[in-house]
C-alpha cells in the first residue's frame, strides 16, 4: 500500500488488505467539513491504482456515522464573495459531489457501517458503498428541503442507489426513518439489532469479500458500474475479453484449482 | 395562484397552498375521457408558471381514482376515419401520453390518494405523481393486453416506476393486485387499511411537503427527473450552481435562521 | 410453427401455444456448455418470426435449473491457443451473452421455472425471463469472483433485474442465497415451497398469459424492453402508432367484443 496521507479529520487503520477509514469529528456527530472532504478525496486517491487494499470500511466515531454538511464551513463560504464568477459555496458543494463519485468508483470493494445520524452528506456517503449494514435505530433522511437549500451533490446518487420513485418521496417530503425502513427502501443491505450483531455482519461480510479474487473484483465492479452508462453490446464485448484475460491468468487458474481441489484459494487465506 | 380553467370533469379546490383535483366522472368510475385529459392538461399548465400551489392532491369520486380509459371515446375515434394521415386514435391515445408527461414534470409536489379502481390509464397516472398513498382494498392492474391493445402511454412510466422486472410481469400476464402488493411492487409508498387511516397518512404527508421550501423543493424535483437523461457530471455542476443560488436566496437564508432559532420557518407557517 | 432443430442439450415439447423447453444435462446438474448454449440460439432462432408458440417455458431436468458454466468447456477453450486474435475462451463466452440478448428481447412471453441450483450462467438465464417462479430451496448465486474470474456476460442482466445497488453486493461478495430472499431481491416475481404449489403457480401464471392476446403482448414486450434505450417521446410517439393499429385491428376488436358479450376472447379459449 503507497503512504496514506496525514488526516486530521479522519482516524486511518491497516489490516491484511484492508483499509478502515473512521469519520472523527465526534463533536459535530462527523459533520462533512471541507476538509474532511479533501482528506476523504486523498485517501481515495492513494490507494486508487493500489492493489492493496482490497476493501475499505467507512465509519464514524461516537456513535454516529455523519449528521450531514458542516454549518461553520457553509457560514464562512456564504460570507465571502464571489469573486470572477466562483462562488465558495459552489466550489464547496461541488468538492462533495467529487468524493461521491471518486468513492463510487473506487476499485475496492467499500462497506459502509452505519449507526446514529446518516442524514444528508452522510446519507450519500452511504449511498455511493457497495455493501451498507445499519443499525436499527439509526437515523436516515435528507433533510435539505426542510432547510430552504437542495441536497445537490446527494439526490443523483440516492436516484441511482433507490430508484426516482422513492428518492422524490424523501426528497420532497424531509421524510426521516430508521434502520428497518432504509433496508426495506433499499439504501441499505442489511441492518442490526445490536452493536454485536452489527460486528458479526461486518466480519462476515469482510470474509466474504477476502474469498473474492482482488483483481476479478475490480474488473466486475468497474463492469457492473458501467451498465448505466455504456451500451450493452459494446459492454458485453469488452467483458467477454476481461473474462479471457481473468480465465488464462493467475487468478483465474488458482481459482480454477482451488476449487478442484477443495482449498481456499490464496487470496482468501489469513 | 393564476385563474383555474372552468371543468366539467373535475371538482378544483384551493386550500393554503394547495390544489385539490378530484375526478368527477363517478358513473364511470372517473374513467379518463378525451375531455378529462384536456382538462386536466389545462389545470397542470394554469399553474406550471406560479408560485401557488405549492403541491397538487389527486384523487376520485365515488369510492375510484381512474378505472381506465373512457370505452365510448374509444368507440367513437375508431368510427372515425383516418384523414390525411392523422387516426383519432393516435391522437387521442398521445393526448394522454402527453398529459402523463406534464404531469411527471409539473413544478408542483404531486400527491395521488388512491382508492378502488387503480387501472390502465388511471394506474398510469398514478405511476407520475411524487407520492402515492393507497387504500388496501383498491385494485391496480394493466388489463390492456387482455382486451387486445397496448398499454401503450402507460408502459414507460410503469417502467420507470417500478423497474422492467416487476412491469413486464404485470403488462404480459394482466396480473390484478391489491393495495399491499401495490406498495411491495413500488407502485405506491404506503397504504391504509381505512378511510380514516388514509386520511390521516394524507394530512401527514402535505404536513411534511408544507415544511419544505417551496423553490428549493422545485429545484430538488427538476434535479431528480433529470438523472435519467442527463450526465451525472453536468449534472453536478448545474445542481452545484442550483445549490450556491438556493444558500445565497431567501429560502436557504431563513431556513438556516429558523433551524438555529428552533422555529418553524416561514413557508411552514399555518 | 416452424420446425424446432434437434437438440441433444434440451428437452422440447410443445403444447397448445406453449414451448416447453428444459435444460437436459442432469449429470452436471445441466451446466451451460457450448452445445447448449449453441440450441438454445437455434431454438430461438427458429421461433423468433412465428406466431406460435406464444410462451416459452425454460426449466432444468434433475431438479435443477442451471448450474452455471460447464468446467470441461472452459477447461477445453483455456488448453486452446489464441490464433489470429480469437479468443476460444473469448467466444465461448461472448455466445453465452449472445444467448441472453436473445433470449431477453424474444417476442415469446417466456417463463422460467427455478428449482436447486441457480447459479452463474443460469442465474444470468433466469434474469432474462419475463415472469420467474422458483422454489423456496433453490440455490441462487454469482460464485464468479471466488473463482478468480468474472460474471462477465451475466452482471449486465443482473443490474438490470435488480438494480445496481443490490447487484454489486451479490457479485463483489459472492453471496449466496435462497428462494424467498430472491424473491426479495426481485430475481423472481414469486415463490412456492413444494413442487405441487410450484406447478399450480405456473399454471395460473399460463393461464394468465392465454388470456393476453398474442399480437398485443408482443408489441408490449417490446415497447418495455426499449424504455431504457429509446428517448422517451419518439418511444411514446411509436407506442401511440402501435395502439392505433392494435385498436383498428383483429385482436383490438375481438377483445372490446368479448370484453362486451362478458366472454373469453379467441386466444383465450382452450
Amino acid at each position: 500500500m503507497s503512504a496514506l496521507p496525514e488526516c486530521e479529520t479522519l482516524k486511518l487503520e491497516t489490516e491484511k488488505g484492508l483499509l478502515h477509514v473512521t469519520l472523527n469529528r465526534p463533536d459535530s456527530r462527523n459533520a462533512m467539513s471541507l476538509a474532511m472532504v479533501h482528506e476523504l478525496r486523498e485517501v481515495f486517491a492513494a490507494i486508487r491504482d493500489e492493489t492493496e487494499p482490497r476493501a475499505v470500511v467507512l465509519r464514524g466515531t461516537g456513535g454516529h456515522f455523519c449528521a450531514g454538511g458542516d454549518v461553520k464551513d457553509m457560514a464562512s463560504a456564504r460570507s465571502q464573495k464571489v469573486e470572477d464568477g466562483e462562488d465558495p459555496i459552489f466550489e464547496l458543494n461541488r468538492a462533495f459531489g467529487r468524493l461521491l463519485t471518486e468513492v463510487e468508483s473506487a476499485p475496492q470493494t467499500t462497506v459502509a457501517v452505519l449507526e446514529g445520524a446518516v442524514m444528508g452528506g452522510g446519507f450519500g456517503l452511504a449511498c455511493v458503498t457497495d455493501v451498507a449494514l445499519c443499525m436499527e435505530d439509526a437515523k436516515f433522511g435528507l433533510p435539505e428541503t426542510t432547510l430552504g437549500i437542495t441536497p445537490a451533490q446527494i439526490a443523483p446518487f440516492v436516484v441511482r442507489r433507490i430508484g426516482l420513485t422513492r428518492a422524490r418521496r424523501l426528497a420532497l417530503t424531509g421524510h426521516r426513518f430508521g434502520g428497518s425502513e432504509a433496508f426495506w427502501l433499499g439504501v441499505v443491505h442489511d441492518f442490526a439489532k445490536s452493536g454485536e450483531e452489527l460486528e458479526t455482519k461486518v466480519a462476515k461480510t469482510l470474509e466474504r469479500v477476502r474469498h473474492c479474487a482482488p483483481r476479478a473484483s475490480r474488473m466486475t465492479k468497474e463492469l457492473l458500474l458501467s451498465v448505466e452508462t455504456e451500451p450493452l453490446e459494446s459492454l458485453l464485448d469488452r467483458a467477454a475479453a476481461d473474462f479471457a484475460g481473468a480465465v488464462r491468468g493467475d487468478e483465474g487458474q488458482e481459482g480454477t484449482m482451488a476449487f478442484m481441489q477443495k482449498r481456499k484459494p490464496s487470496w482468501a487465506e489469513e
